[in-house]
């Protein structure tokens, strides 16, 4: 149960939405090796003004912000969150999104903080 | 404080805001022992096109998404966690939503992460 | 990277959405000490009947919700975190938000649970 949710413009929801949400399941499914079923995503398309960002924080050029935040069981070591990183910008890139645009923000809990339509137990 | 979430579809927020409100906040006050007037809750409609989720993962039969997040001090064991979702899922049933299109999802932190008008305390 | 998330009515996002913007940004730079340019915030703007809450909770006159998620690097002490709930409702006092109708929560993670552009690294 990652969760996913994505905030972003109304615009880019509209044209890419399904591109989008493959690139992101994809990478969780070779990154994070979750189970091909294993596919929670929420989407929030946004006007341009419910944004508000720096254009250069981290010494990026940022032009829009696609959020997403995952929240997830504390399971995976530093090394494969910074391979999802690289491997989901990678997969975003590849339909149209800049990865200076997206702002990925991981919040984790246990197997007991999740209920998926049962309860969820460790594996 | 438990702060709930809920994002669902337009159609049920129309029709049953009300009713989901009701029984999320009997449940959270028949297991966690919260006082009454401890409601905070927001609800997100959205289109359908904005849920993306495996219908059968769990071993489930799920139709549509109601994501229901709660962020709470960390305080309760995971039995009442447990006793949570089962209290919670029977009463949002007895509304009408099935618990197969139930996703619950808790992240917890500290008293001193909360300020309701006032900083929160411990108690 | 705090990440902000505010939810309130329509009618004051459509109204005074700058003057919260900054207040949010200009306590978090006070009291944190973040970069001036670490600013990301978004905006969740709701019709009245999106938010059920309790008037009185905490023993305050609540006339509305503005809901302020803070998520951010685990690395302040409670005393910054209550200095930053006075000084962030004061300056929202300025621009016309009563203390009373705020609800600050947060939740925090790790350096390695950011990517903003580029993969963050701790300071």
């Amino acid at each position: 149960m990652p969760l996913i949710q994505v905030d972003l413009e109304r615009e880019l929801f509209d044209s890419s939405k399904d591109e989008l949400s493959k690139a992101i399941h994809d990478a969780q499914i070779e990154v994070l090796g979750a189970p091909e079923d294993d596919l929670f995503q929420v989407y929030r398309p946004h006007q341009p003004g419910e944004f508000v960002f720096s254009p250069s924080f981290g010494g990026v050029d940022r032009r829009q912000l696609v959020l997403i935040r995952i929240t997830m069981v504390h399971m995976h070591p530093v090394a494969i969150k910074q391979r999802l990183y690289q491997v989901m910008t990678d997969k975003l890139a590849a339909v149209g999104v800049r990865p200076h645009d997206v702002l990925i923000c991981i919040v984790e809990n246990g197997f007991e903080d999740w209920f998926a339509g049962v309860p969820m137990k460790g594996e």
